[in-house]
C-alpha cells in the first residue's frame, strides 16, 4: 500500500546557458537569450516526491518536517541566491539546464533518503515550463 | 485508448495527530504541533483521477456531473466542517495524516466506481504539503 | 536518464456538447447545460509533456522554444478564438469532450516529434475539470 | 470600521465581440479574433467584493453564505454556459467586452445589497486580462 | 512618491463560529456548519500590505525580510496549528470570524510598524472567501 | 463610469542588490543574500492597470491587445533575459528592489498612455513578495 508524500520548495537564482565546447556564435544560435553572458534569473519551484509504504504506527510514509528540512539543508541553502554558473560546484563544469538541475537534485537527494523510498523531483523554471526526473 | 479524468473538490476540516498507543510525550515528540490537543485544521483539496476507456457515444470516460455528485455526497459531505478525529467514523481508531485520508477516501470511491475505471486520489493537506494514491 | 519537459499553453474556445445520432431530448438528458445549442465557451489550458533522454551536448530533451513554437502553431492557431464544432475539421464529426480534444491534440503533435520522444497531453477544461492522454 | 468581504465564482460562456453599427471589415479590423462570427468561450472568474461595517453580533460584514447564493441565483445561473450575445438579455444590445460584462453584474447585484454596502467587481476574461468595476 | 510592499504568509488552524449570548439553536440557524461545537479548520493565507515612502539608500520601503520575521513572530507563532476559540487569547470572547481575524492581526501589527507606514490587511479563509481590513 | 482594466506580464532577469556609496560590509549587512556578487535572479510578475472611461463604441477602456504589446515592447523586450544591473540603462544608478523596478516600469509606460488613463503597476518579485506603485 504504498503512498507518494510531495513536498514544495523554491530557490531564487542566476543562471546563463552555455557549453564550452562550442564557439560564441553557436551558444547564441541555440540557447538564445539564455547565453546571455550577464545571466539571467527564475525564481525555480521545486516539488520533491517520495513514495514509499505508510508506516503503521504514524501514518506517515516520511515525516514531511524532516523532508522539509532536508530540502532546505540540501537543495535551497546551496542554491537560493545563487549563481549557478558561478557559485555551485554542480553546475561548474553542466550547462545549468532545468532537466540538469533536477538530475542534479535528484542525486543529491537519492543518498540521504532510504533506499525503500523511491524519488521524483519535478522543477519548475517558470510558471509554463518545467521538468520531472527520473520520467 | 484510455484516458484519465480529473475532478478537484476541496473540504476544511480540523484535527489532530494522535497515536493513543503512545505516551503524551513520544506523540508530542513526533507529531509536534500536528499534536495539539484541540485540534487545528486544513483547507483540504482533493483531486480525483479515474482512468478508463472514452464511450465512443458520449466522448466521456465518465460524466463529470455524475463524479463531481459522487465526491461531494461520499467525500465532502462527511468530512466537510468536521473534527475528523471526533466526528467521523474512518478516524475514529485511525490517525487521520494526510497519507491514511487519501486511503480511506480512495476506499470509499473504489466501490462506488464500475471496476474497469482506475482510481488516483491526490490530496493537498496545504499547498506545499501533499499526498497521492496509490502511488 | 529520461526527464520528461512540460510545456502549458492555452486557447479560449466555444463549442458544445452534442451527439447527431441521438434525438435533441437525448442530447439534452446526457449533456444537459454543455447541449447549449447556442455554445458556451473555456479557458482551455494545456500542458504537453514530452519524455526523452536529455542531450548531452545542449542539456536538453528538446528546445522548449521549440516545442513552444510547435504548440503555438498546430495547436494555438488552430483551435484558438475558434468554435470547437463549427470552425474546426477535426470537430465537425466528433464530440468535443476535454477527452477528444485531448487524443486529437496528441494525434496532431505526435507525427511532429521525433520517435524517441514520449507524448502525453493535459487539458484543463475549467480549474476543477480536466484529462490526460495517454493515462 | 469597515472591512471587506470577497467571494469568487465563476461561469463559462461563449461570446464574440461586436457593434452592429459598423461595418463587418470595421468589425474585424477593431476586434481581431474576438470578432469570429461563430463565438469563441472562456471561463468567467469573478471576484465580488463587498465593503461594510462589522455586525458585533456575528462578526459578519454580509453572511458570505448568502453573498454565494445571491451570487449563484443572479450571475452564475443567468451566464454561466450561455452565449451571451444570443441567450441573455443583458447583451442583446450591448458589446460583451470584460468590461461591460462587469458593469452589468455591478447593475445586477448593486439592488439585491443593503444600501449601507459598497460593491466593487472584478472579471477575469483569462489568467492574464481582468477588469474591475467601479474604478 | 509612495509604494506598497506586500507579504504572503499562512497559518494552518482550528475554531467554530459561535455567539455566547445566543442558544444553541440560534447559533446553529445563524453560523451553519461553521458552528460544529467540534471545530473544523482552515489554511488561513495572510497578504500584509505595507506602505510608504521608498528609503532613497536602501531602495526599500521597509525590509521584507523584517517584515517577514515579524509575522512569523507576532502572527503565524501565535495562530498556527492552534484552535482559535481554545488556544488564543484574542478569540477567547471574540467570534473568530475572518472579519474579526483580519482587526485582530492588524491591531497586532500596527503598534509594530512605524506611524508613517501605513497597513492592510488581506486574509483568505479558503480559496474564494477573503477579506481586507481597513477597507 | 470608470473602469481598471489589468494585463498581466513576466520577465525572467538576474539582478544584485547593492548601494555604490556603502562598504561591501555594510552592503552584506543590509541586503543580505541579495548582496551576493554573482547575482540571482527572479520570475518577475508583472500586473499592468489601467483605469479609464468605457468606450461606448467599443466597449474598452483600452484595447488590451495594443497594451500587451506596449508592455512587450517597452518592458519585457528590455528587461526579459537581462541582468538588471549590467544590461540596462535604468539600474546602472538605482538599485534594482522591486520598489525601484516598479516605479521604473511606471516611468516607462505613463508616456505611452493618454493622460486620461490611470496607471498602476504590480510587481511579484515572488510568490510572496510583491509591491505596487503607485500605493
Amino acid at each position: 500500500m504504498k503512498v507518494s508524500v510531495f513536498r514544495k520548495a523554491h530557490f531564487n537564482a542566476a543562471h546563463r546557458l552555455y557549453n564550452p565546447a562550442w564557439t560564441d556564435e553557436k551558444n547564441s544560435a541555440v540557447f538564445g537569450k539564455c547565453n546571455n553572458a550577464n545571466f539571467h534569473g527564475h525564481n525555480y519551484n521545486l516539488e520533491v516526491k517520495v513514495t514509499g509504504e505508510i508506516n503503521p504506527e504514524t501514518g506517515y510514509v516520511i515525516d514531511i518536517k524532516e523532508l522539509a528540512d532536508l530540502i532546505k539543508e540540501e537543495v535551497e541553502n546551496r542554491f537560493d541566491h545563487k549563481n549557478l554558473n558561478l557559485d555551485t560546484a554542480e553546475f561548474k563544469n553542466l550547462n545549468p539546464t532545468a532537466e540538469n538541475i533536477a538530475v542534479v537534485i535528484y542525486n543529491i537527494l537519492r543518498p540521504k533518503l532510504k533506499p525503500a523510498l523511491d524519488l521524483q523531483i519535478r522543477l519548475y523554471e517558470t510558471d509554463r515550463n518545467f521538468v520531472e526526473f527520473p520520467a
